[in-house]
């Protein structure tokens, strides 16, 4: 992202993993730490931790190795994690629930805000304080308040009305749990949560081992 | 996979879309389509996507395209679908509940057979018709049982004790959902689940389309 270069998947899958091993050696009091010690913990290695750094300008120092503070504190501002974000869920389905009441969104910053649903039994219920709304308020709701992610836990079919619905509005990224590759204009940035897909990628690779290893005891 | 060649994981990401496109297709009563269009509608180039299928010895033929069923086929033996999967749940909160009433993974042929849990108000009721057990009969329930998959939705610092009794046993691959790397023998695949790092991944993108349209702003 330095000089607007754009950053690799492989660096940015890993961010996730820096925020987290460097908060724990916060909360274990660990002001200092070298490369190769930090890409030990974290299961790679330190050239490879050197040069994901450096692509944000985080370099560490020659025989002093990180500051660990600081390290953290470029990490936040680098994914965004600096300001609050304010969240809707549309969906109050048990997953979408379970969302709700997670508490490790807040504590990065990530506020539920509001909770639509279209499904009479919800509406008007709560969830972690929060009241679900007939979802034919969205719109209302959009135009009169700021929201930065909008967290689709819907079935596939309704996810696409809705993206129309939201692609109008001034959403700058969904967070999307249903089942469909959703259709977007290219100012919406998604992320992808599919749990079918990630169990099917579990079963490729546990099949995958078998094959390998059925291969080399076939070539000995 | 083809000759013991070990795939790349882009290539092996990409698998559950192929599953799901094909699948739809299906659905829809489609029994011929060319890499072009196959392409197309999953959003990947006609050569990407021969490529990626090429891996796997699937060709596609000259002026005809592929055959949707026959590759449909292809795609679910080479991850692994051909064969129904045993799951246990260990962790049985919200969110495991979430999982085992999940339509979509049986549809797939991933069966929960158990679901196991240390909090005394839930051992003994059930979700989706399964028992929960007192995980301290894991072991037990391991030694009699053939088990393919854990699904592990405890926190963090429980996961990592577990793990040590599951390496015990045949365990061939964890789905994990606690936020924690596992420390694992190798003969374990484990596939993580990490919601959180996943909204973080969205806010890095949406702050990263930030800095970057700013600083063509600043160019001009």
């Amino acid at each position: 992202m330095r000089d607007g270069k754009k950053i690799s998947p492989a660096v940015i899958k890993r961010l996730p993993m820096y925020y987290r091993y460097l908060k724990d050696l916060i909360e274990k009091g660990i002001h200092r730490i070298s490369s190769k010690e930090l890409a030990e913990r974290m299961g790679i290695t330190a050239s490879q931790m050197r040069q994901d750094l450096n692509n944000f300008g985080c370099f560490g120092q020659q025989g002093y190795g990180y500051n660990v503070e600081v390290l953290y504190e470029e990490i936040v501002n680098i994914m965004g994690l600096d300001r609050p974000h304010t969240v809707i869920l549309i969906g109050a389905g048990k997953f979408g629930q379970v969302l709700v009441n997670y508490p490790n969104f807040k504590d990065k910053g990530f506020n539920f805000i509001a909770v639509f649903d279209k499904d009479p039994t919800l509406i008007g219920t709560e969830v972690n304080g929060i009241e679900i709304i007939d979802v034919k308020f969205l719109e209302v709701f959009l135009r009169e308040n700021t929201v930065d992610i909008v967290a689709l836990a819907v079935p596939g079919s309704a996810a696409n009305k809705l993206v129309l619905t939201l692609a109008k509005h001034d959403i700058k990224g969904i967070w999307n749990f249903s089942q469909n590759d959703l259709s977007l204009p290219e100012n919406i940035i998604v992320e992808d949560v599919r749990l079918s897909d990630s169990l099917m990628t579990l079963s490729y690779k546990m099949h995958e081992k078998e094959v390998l290893s059925r291969a080399v005891r076939d070539f000995w």
